[in-house]
């Protein structure tokens, strides 16, 4: 019945195994290698990105009244593609005309098609790795993983909780009640799983894929047809993803209209009639908190689905290795300019100063030695291009200027390498500084009155702002446990002692659940099963069986 | 650790083993029998109701600033139980004290308390039987099968469903990741389950415990403290409830006010001052939609489950058993005297007749033969007694007689026993009868252009005002499969030629999901994996393993 799903099968049962394991899984490799990706493809990929520089996007059959984008790389160039736009009465109806052939579809053939495109997303990573990048401002190694293979893993988790909701009671059931001496009374039960409508995934500019996967394969797999709006500064890699779907959708013989891509144009936005047509039912967002409220007060016929802003805290209580704690927020400030949901911004240091195998280090020291260890980390100029990226918003940087203002300068942000670019800024400041999200590359070392000080102080902060990472170095186990303790409290996922190659930052697919949806940072978690439980709905018939 | 778990561990993994059969199961028993219940039960469960009639109601340690109640046997006496009270700000203080110990006890420790609670609530069935009957109007045996052990059912479906849910993925796990040639990476990670906040169950006047039992229990199996504030004319069965659970609370060593009880009276509803207080973030609901629209518009700091309104359609396209239908529908109307959700209002007949084993019947004739059926069904008083039972709410007898109205009458409506009561109306009307819910003894025979016709209507209805039933008799299976098709896009469960002793109004806990929440009937499903899944969250903290 679905030759597509027994072909990727076997993936997807991997990827259902590796949900309740929990540790390290992945079918598509996150190393941007030629050996694993085909010999020339990033020769080829560079290639045909460059094709699609100042041309009009190809989406066949796709709802079309004008051509919209306005692209321009955090890099320099402007993109100059024009994608195909509809008004949204056009992509509300045309999804709707998809509805009943995809509601219809068997579970098992949506969860093919849907792994179907995976794998031919993954296989064009390196083309991906570009829309990304020149979209985002992420360095290349970053766009290839979190734009490739990273969000292919999230939609893999997102399909494998999906299939697992679907599959779980059976769809039919004998129902029989003993009646004494009498014959029982017999019924057979039909269930019917219903989507619950129109699908909207409104994408943001800094992770266009990794942020949207989740939402738009979930909402898919369980039948609902989904329009795709991306931010409108990063268009392409949503885009290439919906082409993919369709080619997909009409292979398998359903509406290439059960994905949509809506594009818009700044000043132009198209979100808010889209998010409050009655028929869309599911809103997967992400994005500011101020667009959040307003989709809490206006979309209120639609469940939805938000990561939003937040406060990220790390608090150092004391280590037996400072250079190493240095050296790993280093990483964690300067990756793509602190451009990430979960890059950390607060610093909570003890006022008295904490015990280090280096001694005895004081606030002003500790943020000394952060800043050095950025200096260290960015002294490459080509080591500091691929790590820091480029800034996605102009407005990021008025808020680093901004910042400056707001305590001692320990570290200045400068310009760093092609486009529009930014190193971190770390300021030491009271703990006001640290009560607004200040997004972008800006840490604040906020002196406090001790490590529990800090922890409460942080823990709070996430409780009334949102946060989605913490993290904690400590070397006392009462205080780790908690700390454990008062971030759970505070629905924040935290990360202890993290030093060497791992990052507070990072997130990992069927292991880490990516936001817990417990504080004002997201009402929802990637991908637990609140999250696909909610998009359909199971719908019965029944009749007696004759005894 | 568990002691009360162990105890009723095997009772548990029965459920959940039911919950993924759904076949027919329950460890109570429905039937009101010494024999079953203890010799010598139903006459001391008499005596003691009748030694709480007139006195200050029980509840130890509970807040209180007042004593309340004003609760009226619609059979007549008033009970003149007067209630502890205490204000919002009292009540939401005590279960924001209580949340931190309730929240750090294990599952087991939780679920083993809720086991125990139901295992004495169904011990004292024949007690709740009288509370129930004496709030609700229902007659004697539904009151004792509905408010006992039925609604004991769906607490415990819904306990195993949380416990499902919060045993479904590890507490801890070891991640490690591939470094080629150097020692992989390896982080431990600890999962806490984070209850959501505090939970309020709003009970209804016609199945306080039935409807209010899912949510209370899911909410405290998962962590939530849970305020139920009881109808203000049905309070003792949710009191008798919270006793019992503050008891076995506190026998396990957890604070009493993790259940607490919120009375108010006609006049004084505290249910608004409640439900928009920021410490809740759970609230569960059966009620009317106007109050439903209240909650969404107000009380949006909370989730809200919601069970409202629907419109019930029945179309009758065909049988080979006449009699048999008549005599179910009879049963369907007549039964609590239609004060049921699941009760059936519209009956949708062909104009053109339809075929039956006794020979072509027009919509008048099929009106006619219902109507028959019910005064055969009533003819004895005492049998008609125990079909019936009282209409809980005077607004019904009003809701009648304009009912009488719209169209011709073909059966009136009289009193019938003891206290306010009022047999079926049975009106031949059009369509637009049908429009809007007559919550009651009231049904609309609706002529229609064909069966298809009817069941299209039926389904527009559903979809537009909510439906949490639907009924079809038909000897067509193409047309059949058409129907559960369209009440399927509705969301509306169907049963199809159900004649004999099973009828539409019935649900059974681990086999139906109640509601769909997929119409404007109710936005949760009884208890499916979404209703106990946002209840709690999973928060982490990980840390480096070293190599």
């Amino acid at each position: 019945m679905s030759e597509l799903f027994d072909r990727h099968r076997s993936m997807l049962e991997g990827a259902v195994r590796a949900l309740y394991a929990r540790g390290f899984w992945s079918p598509f490799p996150e190393v941007p290698s030629e050996k694993l990706y085909g010999e020339g493809v990033k020769v080829q990929a560079d290639a045909a990105f460059a094709k699609m520089l100042h041309t009009d996007f190809e989406l066949p059959d796709h709802p079309e009244s004008s051509r919209r984008g306005a692209e321009v790389s955090p890099f320099g160039p402007a993109l100059g593609i024009r994608y195909p736009a509809a008004d949204t009465a056009s992509l509300i109806a045309a999804a709707r005309a998809a509805s009943p052939a995809l509601a219809q579809a068997s579970p098992e053939q949506r969860l093919g098609l849907c792994l179907e495109a995976l794998v031919r997303l993954n296989r064009m990573s390196f083309v991906m790795a570009q829309a990304v990048m020149h979209t985002t401002g992420q360095p290349f190694a970053m766009a290839f993983q979190a734009g490739g293979p990273h969000a292919q893993d999230r939609a893999l988790e997102a399909l494998a909780m999906a299939w697992e909701e679907m599959m779980r009671f059976p769809d039919t059931a004998i129902w029989q009640k003993p009646q004494g001496k009498a014959a029982p009374l017999t019924i057979e039960k039909h269930w019917t799983l219903v989507p619950a409508g129109v699908s909207l995934a409104i994408g943001c500019n800094t992770f266009p894929t990794w942020n949207s996967y989740s939402g738009l394969f979930a909402s898919l797999a369980t039948g609902n047809p989904v329009i795709v709006k991306p931010h409108p500064a990063a268009i392409l890699p949503l885009a290439l993803t919906v082409r993919v779907l369709r080619d997909v959708l009409v292979e398998a013989g359903l509406p290439a209209d059960s994905v949509l891509l809506a594009v818009d144009a700044p000043g132009g936005e198209i979100a808010k009639d889209l998010a409050t047509d009655p028929a869309v039912r599911i809103i997967d967002y992400t994005g500011s908190q101020g667009f959040g409220d307003w989709l809490r007060d206006n979309a209120r016929q639609a469940q939805l689905f938000t990561e939003e802003a937040g406060v990220n805290s790390v608090v150092i209580a004391g280590t037996s290795d400072f250079s190493g704690i240095c050296a790993n927020l280093a990483f964690s400030l300067a990756l793509y300019s602190g451009q990430m949901c979960t890059a950390p911004q607060n610093i909570y240091v003890p006022e008295g100063g904490i015990d280090t195998d280096q001694g005895r280090k004081g606030p002003a020291e500790v943020a000394e030695a952060i800043a050095a260890a950025i200096d260290a980390l960015l002294a490459d100029p080509a080591r500091a291009a691929g790590v820091l990226g480029a800034i996605a918003n102009p407005a990021t940087l008025d808020r680093i200027a901004a910042a400056r203002n707001l305590g001692h300068v320990v570290r200045e942000s400068t310009p760093a390498g092609e486009g529009r670019t930014a190193t971190p800024l770390i300021v030491q400041a009271d703990r006001r500084a640290g009560e607004a999200e200040c997004f972008g590359p800006v840490a604040f070392v906020i002196p406090c009155a001790d490590a529990d000080a800090g922890i409460s102080e942080a823990a709070r902060i996430a409780t009334q702002k949102g946060a989605i990472t913490a993290a904690l170095y400590d070397t006392d186990a009462a205080r780790i446990q908690r700390a454990a303790h008062a971030f759970a409290a505070a629905g924040v996922n935290l990360s202890v002692n993290l030093t060497g190659n791992i990052f507070v930052n990072q997130s990992a697919a069927f292991s880490d659940f990516h936001v817990t949806g417990a504080n004002p940072a997201g009402n929802a978690s990637l991908t637990d099963p609140a999250f696909v439980a909610t998009r359909f709905r199971r719908v019965m018939w029944r009749r007696p069986v004759p005894a």
